[in-house]
């Protein structure tokens, strides 16, 4: 027999280092942490719940499901990330703000490049709007002062529960999408309609996780904002209908205090509803 | 606005119990400790590397490739699980043995039920055979008795580095395969090759993972064995050749100490190595 003194035998005790002592000197230092990392909280899961070799095939089973349902207009796995928190959690570790600047929240898989620009004060809801609704604030830095040329992208589901881009044979295109850009006084404002809560796909991989752990696949009606301005940080964020009965339980958790906005009844020609928020932007910290 | 005092925000510091929260009281308990565990060490992960959103996104496209290469003859999750050293682990905690008695390691993708029974001294190399092996020597119990129809369950890959399945237009079927049963003397011998190091697939997501860690994808040669007998632990294992150049850096950490088994060069007719190995079960504790 040859002298084995040099192998590093992997054992139950030894896993992690065992593992990450393969990683090559040469490799990326980001990536050699972010793989030890991965490797110990990994090993510490199974550890910790001993994990059988059953669990273990579902595991790959369902993974593999999940891989194989994602097409050009499906990412399973986003939608897996969302309801584990674990979209919320990247999304609050890179945009830590001071008080009083607007939160960020998910971004979600329905945004889409390109959507018109329109002038203050028009509609982006180009067919089907019921529960039509004014939308208005202003756009402003930390220390109360507008913000000139700051970018709006919005956009949200019909009044069905759905996103333009989920029914993409329904014309005409880019309905309840749109862009708006301030002028010297900060302000904003648009038409559209009241957003109406809807479930996240839930015929799939992960659809069936939410049923067996008794959730719902249900988000509370929000309206998606995109604020950008040359300086500032761009916030990624929704406002909430409040008063939406899934406020509490958001399947992807995104809601926040800050973020709830009260949509008035108002009597205003065809305009149902009026929904008022200021976004507070932080300038770029470089 | 309407009351939240009942919403439990999800936040950096409350991202875990927020998640955890959500799953109902009438799921499966099992199901819930393992979910339990799952978002606490996922999101220690993530807190602990501060991954970025790129990050992110990278990791749900490596994950979507991973799923979408997986076929009935490519399972990518497992070669996935192989090489972080998931699949060891998950077969370590299942398989805890006194001293004494052999060690498992990983089944691997390539057993094949149904392979055919040979009586003892038969040689499973039904082709190609350039490098003859006799493999033998006994199962017995942990106080050295024999043990009477044992089920041995052998397989390897070709001199070429192929297991029969991964070419299956190349005939005959079962090449390097079959089923043995002890008799009361518990002793066993078949023929065949000397096995041959072989790389995993490399030409997927796992295999660009593995070289940019700078591993490489190359198992030790090594012959594969299942031995079952009523009333003990199946055994599912290798034996690795002596002095194989990845014997310390195997791909998918399947080494142990224990199972490194000399090959001697023999004059014996046709056969020009030996493989004396012991198989040694535990009895079933129920």
């Amino acid at each position: 027999m040859t002298d084995h003194s040099n192998i590093q035998y992997f054992t139950e005790q030894s896993s992690v280092e065992a593992v990450n002592a393969r990683v090559g000197d040469k490799t990326d230092g980001r990536l050699t942490d972010v793989i030890h990392s991965l490797v110990k909280h990994l090993h510490a899961f199974i550890k910790d719940v001993e994990l059988t070799q059953d669990e273990w095939a579902a595991a790959i089973e369902f993974l593999t499901r999940t891989g194989q349902i994602c097409d050009d207009s499906r990412q399973e796995f986003i939608l897996l990330s969302d309801v584990l928190g674990v979209s919320m959690l990247v999304d609050a570790i890179n945009n830590r703000r001071p008080t009083g600047a607007t939160e960020n929240t998910v971004l979600g898989p329905f945004h889409v490049n390109g959507a018109p620009e329109y002038p203050m004060g028009a509609s982006i809801a180009l067919q089907g709007a019921r529960e039509t609704c004014v939308f208005e604030g202003a756009v402003r830095d930390l220390d109360g002062a507008p913000i000139e040329g700051a970018r709006i992208d919005v956009w949200c589901d019909s009044e069905d529960g759905f996103y333009d881009v989920q029914q993409p044979d329904v014309q005409p295109k880019h309905n309840n999408r749109g862009v708006f850009t301030t002028g010297a006084d900060g302000r904003y404002q648009f038409r559209g309609i009241k957003p109406v809560s809807y479930p996240i796909p839930d015929d799939g991989p992960v659809g069936q996780l939410l049923y067996r752990l008794e959730r719902h696949p249900n988000r509370p009606a929000h309206m998606h904002f995109i604020i950008s301005a040359e300086g500032y940080d761009t916030v990624v964020t929704h406002i909430f209908v409040d008063g939406d009965p899934y406020l509490e339980s958001d399947a992807v958790f995104g809601v926040k205090e800050s973020l709830i906005v009260a949509f008035e009844p108002v009597t205003d020609g065809d305009t149902k509803w009026r929904s008022a928020f200021d976004f507070v932007l932080h300038k770029k910290t470089q």
